[in-house]
């Protein structure tokens, strides 16, 4: 009777999901498409004999290629960031100039509604173009991109995510978003960006364009791309906050699991290289080559060292405002938790999803412009504000809108105005206003279909509650964004780094710190932080660091599907067709047992294989009657799987006829012979632990005789998690 | 045949070594006395019943408690820190202070060898106390204790390193070191200490002063205890440079093979607390209570910021820097090299190495005293010299002499002043011949018998060949110190964070980056860095990051230690004892069978039980026979054997009589039932990763029926290396 109900079970849950099924799009068709990566190395004879044939030198040459390659992504992705700053900063500027002028010139004949109308229309139009090429184009380029990229580093992969046309959205899109005057950042698409780089360059072959450059095909699995896709996040990080260590922890933080220490160092050299060739482009930009010390794109500016000092009593200072930059962003979650719901619900039609995006942008320039048209907040003007659109408004001539230095302008600059600008720059109530506007504003935006970052928008609404928090010492002001953005994306080593990096100032690395433990610490009290709840949302079968501590009563029986789907070593190919066809239970992994007896006695296990490599025997038709018949066929390489990778073709695309069914095909050449595998009895930790260090993709449970008797997946792990009472089931997507 | 001749390589090899042999001292009991650490949880029924008891709340106050732990560790590694800095500050101001009032006495007067008799005196007198201490009491607290930390984190037990008394030699003999003059830094003995504060604060009792607070039992193994160590080192490295970024990444870098996130908050939280107790003591003790701005122990001092600037043409010129001190580094190192060889092979008499440290010590002052008395290099007296015992002697008056500024000083503040004082402070011959010298002092001195560190010597003269590089920007010489130090130790990421936390201006960073990356290529081409060699001279089984890339050739059925010595679940005492007593194969792990046959067949694997296990088991007669007798007798608990951890005593010391060796002792309840295990053909990069990643000391090798064929441990895998032609086999030392 248990064994009916856990087929029953198997069958409705699944194990991983299958290939692309057409019939579905968008979102949907990304769910279920929703796959493991395989980090453990699938070590079959193949694989033995190249890597038994290459010498020393062989490896020495591999190795300093993959040096080569991270070098190039570093290089690209700091391209690209300054493409995108580049970009941002002339559209931003062509924007707010006009609006200027036309403000300018409407203030004095009244009749301001015109410039209104104009400020909200070019937003829109901006966002339109973003919002467009995001929803029809290229759906998965919305958002940060940093949950999607959190999953591909854990070993889940979800559909196009490190694709070239992404990338190309990706980047139009943020630049659109930015410049339509959203509150949102450009951190998160550069850190996506390069990843999505990494995972090209490493190919050496890009399947969007059609073009194999034969170049690196070494590297053409999942252990090494998820090698170099960390690398390309961490260049993306180091792009974005100017922050190459930070950078590198980000990587680790998130990603890794395994810490190798070569590996490490190849993230610090991309991360290196993106921060030396943004700056160095941007240094030619500005118009003075060579100069490097400048940081990367967000730069807070200097901190005048006088006001660093901080004292013994501003400690509890520190940790009161942690916990309050979190107990804010609680509310904060609690709005946009529903509102990314809702969004993931109800808006699927791209045109919907376009225009929510343009009312968003109109409704971000309104509030601006209210905001700034009913303040009366004058500032003299200083020399340095220059390229930073004042405007005079109603203010008296040499003075300025304060209100409009926080909303008539990119994110970035609003961020640094808040922090250096001297105290009394801004009066309490417009900074409390600001506050709120800026936050809906952001809690509205976050669930739009368009490119953006999380970063600057939660930076932003903690710098403008610090400075509202009365107290006006620009350390204070530092922790309050910190707190802020800790407690948005939970991050405390990284983090931490990066601020560090990016202030540019080391003294401020024990307050930062304090604070962002305590936001996590309170955080994690009440909600989990924005990227997890973004990967729970989309059921995303992702594994925590360590198991649930109350599984220890959990065995490996408990935890695997039963029973699996065994191949013999020499087996039919009419059933290996039938059991890759089965669309019910789309299975990847498929244990090789030396017999397989037709009642249900379990064979004795000796190797696995993977659905991607049964699918090229059978494209290439290696059966064992055609090796005996003609021996001029070549033999099947390496070369032929790798150039299948990462798209193998769904099984529906391969013909085999009636008579090639009746074939046998020998796996035993193609199979990883020593997969790992543990008894039964081992407990839900241990089985854990191995999965999460080894990076597995499917663990082999044998008896004591060496039989399989069940098969753990990653789906089989993610269930577990603990609830408010203790462990619970999670009931993952059926979809 | 070939079984024979493995079975004699076998016996002879030996698997880790076994409990102390009290007729061998000094070093020879430290190489005999090396076993393994066991990070992988032997997961038998107590074990798991324990935790099945545990109720989710009981997991949470586990967690409390180690981060209460972690903040133990921080605060009384800062504690530690702080005391060693006062009390060398205290010792040193003596002496200099006496010195400098004899040497001016003496400049009028004209008779400075007495002076210079003085010097010398007070100097052998500092050390002589400490190398007594070294030599006599605890020769392990010796040099500076990252090799021997390295080690631990690694899985490499070396003994008595993370012991109280150690740790009290180690903080007495650093004080005299440096209070001593000779060419040493505090830093890496803080290293040790705060990894020996962490072991022993976790276990919650002293076994040297025979306490036990009955607090912390939990903790009481393998696994919890490693990770406490790294969050003490970690909290060293933070105390010492005032780098708690800098020390979590130093602990990674050297130490965790697998990186998980909670543990790394626990070892950022630890290195937190450090820097801030150092600091609010160090507060309290310069008068200034509650000003905590202040960085760690080393502090390079303000760098001026409008310095910092650097231009793209200086990029080739830091990576010139990296290579030169690279370069410079290799003769140091094969000088280094051949010093440390002799000190370990001839000098092992106690009284000899006293005299040795003395005589350094004086030479120390007297090519010092030689420097300064020769040097005409006179400088204006500045404001801020006065704490920093300026020297007039032949100089005008308001003049001071320079050299002395750069011998006449503890290094910490040399390295200062190299870095800090205006260009033109020192003229190119005194610097040349400084360096020259304190280099040869440094080399010299580094195989002593004292406790002592390695960064600052580095870093100074690093410092001092970049002013000699006639170029006398700043960062120019924190690059030639960054270099050096490089070259020296070998870390990239962590070294980095460090010399940036340290400098408290991260515009540094990219430079410093830059050279270290050149200091580690070209410095790895030629030789190891210098805890490597430090470790392959003790020939310690030290697993690396990855397996020899030419290994995959090489199996698990090659690798292994076979035929292993098994015991039945059920088995006879007396067969316990003889195995356990033979001294010519010290077994720490023994493979639990189903049926051994008396033939040679292997038996089926059922389960793992260690060494300490067994003898926890003999000393409680846990017989089957006494089980039935006496039902009264209480069961063998968990307790029992973290009471015995981690010093289980010898076997000789268990008394087991005739009657009793006739008994059975039942296995099952105390054996990990579910080790690892791979099958034969398994390749050694695969196995090589199994043991790296989850920390193992045994892995049990199987045949396809699940019988045991051998056992992996961590020397067989460390015999492996990459050598000049390819794949070499090491052969560890027998001793």
């Amino acid at each position: 009777m248990a064994n009916i109900a856990k087929k029953v079970s198997w069958s409705g849950r699944g194990d991983d999901r299958g290939e692309r099924t057409p019939l579905l799009n968008g979102d949907e068709e990304v769910k279920n498409n929703r796959q493991s990566l395989d980090y453990d190395n699938s070590e079959n004879q193949l694989f033995l004999e190249e890597e038994r044939r290459m010498s020393h030198m062989g490896f020495r040459c591999l190795e300093i290629r993959r040096w080569v390659i991270c070098g190039l992504i570093g290089f690209l992705t700091g391209l690209i960031a300054c493409m995108i700053d580049i970009a941002v900063e002339k559209l931003a500027g062509y924007k707010y100039f006009a609006v200027k002028q036309n403000i300018e010139k409407y203030t004095e004949l009244g009749g301001l509604s015109i410039s209104l109308i104009l400020w909200a229309v070019l937003n829109s139009a901006f966002v339109m173009f973003g919002a467009i090429a995001v929803a029809f184009v290229e759906p998965i380029a919305a958002g940060s991109g940093i949950p999607q990229i959190k999953c591909f580093l854990n070993g889940v992969k979800i559909p196009r995510v490190v694709r070239l046309k992404t990338l190309v959205i990706k980047v139009f899109g943020v630049i659109c978003s930015v410049a339509g005057g959203l509150a949102v950042g450009k951190e998160g698409p550069m850190i996506h960006s390069g990843a999505v780089m990494a995972a090209g360059v490493s190919q050496g072959r890009s399947t969007s364009l059609k073009k194999d450059f034969k170049i690196f095909e070494y590297f053409r699995r999942d252990t090494e791309k998820r090698d170099f896709v960390s690398a390309g996040a961490a260049a993306g990080v180091s792009a974005a906050f100017g922050a190459p260590v930070g950078g590198v922890l980000f990587s680790l933080e998130e990603g890794a699991s395994f810490w190798n220490q070569l590996l490490t160092w190849r993230i610090f050299f991309a991360s290196m290289v993106s921060t030396f060739t943004l700056n160095f482009f941007l240094s030619i930009y500005h118009g003075k080559p060579g100069e490097l010390s400048s940081p990367g794109l967000i730069n807070f500016g200097r901190f005048d060292s006088d006001s660093v000092q901080y004292n013994l009593y501003e400690i509890p200072l520190f940790i009161i405002m942690g916990a309050l930059g979190e107990g804010n962003v609680t509310l904060h979650w609690l709005l946009r938790f529903s509102h990314a719901v809702l969004c993931l619900r109800y808006i699927h039609r791209p045109c919907l999803q376009v225009m929510e995006a343009m009312l968003v942008a109109a409704v971000t320039a309104t509030v601006s412009f209210a905001m700034i048209y009913f303040s009366n907040d004058c500032q003299p003007l200083g020399q340095d504000k220059a390229e930073e659109y004042p405007l005079q408004l109603f203010c008296a001539d040499g003075e300025y809108n304060s209100m409009a230095t926080a909303f008539f302008n990119t994110p970035e600059r609003s961020v640094r105005s808040l922090f250096h600008n001297p105290p009394g720059t801004y009066n309490p109530v417009t900074l409390g206003v600001f506050t709120l506007a800026y936050f809906f504003l952001a809690v509205w935006t976050y669930g739009l279909t368009v490119s953006a970052g999380v970063f600057i928008p939660s930076l932003l609404i903690g710098a403008a509650w610090g400075r509202l928090f009365g107290i006006l010492l620009c350390i204070v002001l530092l922790t309050c964004a910190a707190a802020q953005l800790g407690g948005i994306v939970r991050m405390t080593l990284s983090l931490t780094v990066i601020m560090i990096e990016a202030t540019g100032n080391v003294t401020y690395g024990f307050p930062i710190m304090l604070v962002l433990m305590t936001a996590k610490i309170v955080g994690d009290y009440f909600i989990e932080g924005l990227y997890d709840i973004h990967i729970k949302l989309q059921s995303v079968p992702f594994l925590h660091w360590d198991a649930p501590p109350t599984s220890h009563w959990l065995t490996a029986r408990e935890v695997m599907s039963s029973p699996v789907t065994c191949f013999n070593r020499v087996e039919k190919v009419g059933r290996i067709v039938d059991v890759l066809s089965n669309t019910s239970t789309i299975h990847n992994g498929f244990p090789v047992v030396a017999h397989t007896s037709e009642n249900d006695e379990p064979g004795k296990i000796c190797g696995l294989i993977l659905r991607s490599q049964l699918i090229v025997l059978l494209k290439h038709k290696v059966f064992v009657e055609r090796a005996s018949s003609r021996l001029s066929q070549r033999k099947l390489q390496l070369k032929d799987f790798r150039d299948a990778y990462p798209r193998f073709p769904p099984i529906q695309s391969i013909h085999v006829s009636q008579d090639e069914r009746e074939c046998m095909m020998d796996l035993t050449e193609f199979m990883n012979p020593t997969p790992y595998t543990v008894p039964q009895e081992t407990s839900l930790p241990r089985v854990f632990k191995l999965f999460r260090a080894l990076g597995l993709r499917h663990l082999v449970v044998v008896d004591n005789e060496n039989r399989v008797v069940g098969l753990v997946t990653r789906k089989d792990l993610a269930r577990y998690h603990v609830g408010k009472d203790g462990l619970e089931e999670l009931h993952l997507a059926q979809t």
